[in-house]
């Protein structure tokens, strides 16, 4: 028996994991066991059995992805970018170590080239170990697996660019702030083919939405297209969730040739997971 | 000072409310302020002032409405129903005693008579008191109060059909069970005019599943045309929210001719909340 972290607690026989990232809202989840749980050099990593959600991916506390709705997110993340560009070759996807998105973009038979940018190593394996809902087990052999500071990687050149890069970074609180920089993001444009287009996840309209503002407005200031969607992602509190995509040339979705075998997203949902409602476009005076 | 109800506890010098209608998940509230607390005829009432969602209505222990997000419910459940029939006249809100769904529905010049039958009088009157953020005060005088069980009220004659029923009802638990059977839904048809539409909330996909697969199914044997949308609802348990319409003739909203001043609710939304994710349409039989 692994013994009991700072983020559980037993009450009787029950194990509950309460998620600490919040000052004034805190949710607690019953678990049946906990599955793993070590501190990697850079954060405590744990996988958890919970009663309502199955197994969760927990860092530092923060409830990543879960085997209940992980798929909602990481199809979000991959299937609209790779819908809307027309023919993407290379694939970059910046953190994502739960290995969903990566999953997600090898169902495209005509992408060469997925580069995966992971800080934490021990996160993979963990996850391809002990969160295979998630993961998927990936073992496509065009995902190339890199295990570096994601800003430190985008400095660097290469001798091709992108077509399509995905942000799947953590919150901005530790490690990942500096994901959420100008600085960052022009590298980002940067490494982008000259049709190429990213999308980061931008957070909750209603926890974060200084943060999400602040993305809108950076990518706004490099790209000529800039586009939000949204998704419900249950496990985030709130619900809500934010994606932005700052694009060079393409901003229309083919919902038509969506063909790939997939829980949440569709046709239906492509087109219409662009309708913002009336107070984010407020918050981003989009009106 | 109110007395500290079971609902509530003291950690140090702050407040908590910890929602208590499931299991394996609890929520918990930082509080400011207990606004209002007493036992009605029916049920245990409380207005509570939270860090993060302002004010709240709690009725049992359960989270009904708030402040910062009620306004995304009630925009929902009021605007489809009445973008969609072209002109009703009508309209007959079941439940609701937050006065929220009122408040939309009297946005409408032209409707003539909005009666709206709640079971609890002293919700609707803490409501109007301690809750303006949703009630809005509620005054306009089309607005026809009764006091009654809506099940009975829908089994009385009157000399008028409705054009618009809404179904605002709190989770199938308790007094609201009766509000969740096909003989209740019957009623409805039968106190619909021949072009008459109904909506009612139809729970969570994720935590409600069955309770929303049985409201579709109902619907679907009453009804020639029976559609479902979608809204985020951050104070619901996993955000995801269900709708489901049930109606005679008219199926398609009217997005351009929509001209409220709304928070959540705009064209765009109105066009979108129809798509339905693959999931929910495979518990649901639709593809």
């Amino acid at each position: 028996m692994i013994k009991m972290e700072k983020y559980l607690r037993k009450i009787g026989n029950e194990i509950w994991f309460t998620e600490v990232d919040r000052d004034n809202l805190k949710l607690d989840y019953r678990i049946k066991d906990i599955i793993y749980s070590e501190n990697s050099l850079l954060q405590q990593i744990m996988v958890l059995d919970s009663y309502d959600f199955g197994r969760m991916l927990v860092l530092d506390g923060a409830i990543q992805t879960t085997a209940l709705d992980g798929y909602i997110y990481n199809e979000m993340i991959a299937h609209i970018p790779l819908n809307t560009h027309p023919n993407p070759k290379n694939v970059l996807i910046i953190g994502g170590g739960d290995c969903g998105a990566a999953r997600e973009v090898a169902k495209y038979s005509n992408i060469d080239r997925i580069d995966m940018v992971e800080i934490d190593e021990q996160v993979v394996n963990v996850c391809k170990d002990y969160l295979p809902e998630v993961s998927g087990d990936l073992s496509d052999p065009r995902v190339n697996f890199i295990f570096e500071d994601g800003t430190t990687f985008v400095k660097d050149k290469r001798d091709y660019l992108y077509d399509v890069i995905i942000v799947d970074s953590s919150d901005p609180v530790g490690p990942a702030v500096k994901l959420y920089e100008l600085e960052f993001y022009k590298d980002l444009y940067a490494n982008l083919n000259k049709d190429g287009l990213m999308v980061c996840q931008s957070e909750s309209p209603i926890f974060y939405s200084e943060t999400m503002i602040n993305i809108y407005k950076h990518l706004n200031s490099l790209f000529p297209i800039v586009k939000m969607y949204m998704a419900t992602v249950p496990t985030y509190p709130g619900g809500f969730w934010t994606f932005t995509m700052g694009s060079k040339k393409y901003w229309k979705p083919n919902p038509d040739k969506f063909d790939k075998d997939t829980l949440y997203i569709n046709k239906e949902i492509i087109k219409s997971c662009f309708a913002i409602p009336e107070f984010i476009k407020r918050l981003l005076d989009m009106n």
